[in-house]
């Protein structure tokens, strides 16, 4: 892990980012290739013998294999480090949570933020189960948090920089963070560990 | 992990059986509860404390702690067994598989399996993006399957269990599993390493 890193990623994705801060906080040197979505970039021949789902991110690692799934990316590279539980239980819970984010929270909250900000699409064209869900899954990550400092563990995990990535951007998404008090503290801490300032909004754009 | 396992699961679900296969092919001990979805089952306040996203599969350990998402599951039963990789990139290719799996497999082959064989939709009221995704996914599949023997690895992980799941049902969601030669043939070898037979398709019905 100690030869140099290769991430495509487009700085505008909660699951490029996901990618960005492990690395940052790791501390693991790497280049960051900037590859935007929507803009046919991940679909170029190239960049398909690299993932054939055509999505990013992708590692490449110092040898030259590849690695795609940003939480599967997260996993790799925090393996062994103090973002991941030594305890077998606790990874398994770690596991539980990054699982629930792919499947519960980022279809609904990054997909809508996708339709609303990025792609303009108005509020009434949306999906209206977009909505529930987020908000949903918004509700059960408060109710978590209401007793609990860390969204799996009770240490800062890879769980919960998986769950950071697209809670922290929901209000561009149409959800109201300030409803949500316990996540909107937990956001504040997971700053706070990874030395991120406060959330500035993605400038609002139509890819290109 | 010698202490008895309860699984609370429904035999028709494919993230259900997951769990079973892992359970059966370690000749781990357990109970299973059949708690069908669909049915309010899941929804119960009971149940709710056991999982409050009211989903099956949950597994209750010996000591009476907690998991859920089937995939989470897997991955903390088959642990420092022969399911799982020694080597930490193979591991995280199994990852990859299986996160994939999540996002891009089930939300569309399990769902549309869903509506159209249990719930009974007529195809003219599916949402016709399930069968595009559906069958890109088998397509990525069959290119990978063309080249190598299991999904992520030289050796049968969990990841090859997590996507035979609802790769053997497909036919019941309306894919032709016939077009893809490689995929039918890995079919094959997970059950022959899982010492199932052929599948036999789940009676048609209403959920009551």
């Amino acid at each position: 892990m100690n030869s140099k890193l290769t991430i495509y990623g487009d700085m505008r994705s909660g699951n490029c980012l996901k990618v960005k801060w492990v690395v940052d906080f790791l501390r693991l040197p790497y280049q960051w290739i900037e590859t935007r979505a929507g803009t046919g970039a991940t679909k170029d021949p190239a960049f398909l013998t690299l993932n054939p789902q055509g999505q990013v991110p992708v590692l490449v690692l110092g040898d030259g294999r590849v690695l795609a799934q940003s939480n599967a990316i997260v996993l790799h590279l925090a393996e062994a480090t103090p973002l991941t539980p030594d305890d077998s239980y606790e990874r398994a819970r770690m596991w539980e949570a990054m699982f629930w984010e792919q499947y519960s929270h980022e279809p609904a909250i990054a997909v809508r933020r996708w339709r609303l900000h990025f792609l303009g699409m108005p509020e009434t064209d949306l999906d209206p189960s977009l909505l529930d869900r987020g908000r949903l899954a918004l509700e059960l990550m408060e109710d978590k948090l209401a007793t609990q400092a860390w969204i799996a563990c009770n240490i800062f995990t890879c769980a919960d920089i998986a769950l950071l990535a697209y809670t922290r951007m929901a209000n561009e998404g149409g959800f109201n963070l300030a409803s949500y008090p316990h996540v909107s503290r937990w956001i504040t801490r997971c700053e706070s560990r990874l030395a991120l300032g406060p959330y500035v909004s993605a400038p609002r754009q139509i890819p290109v």
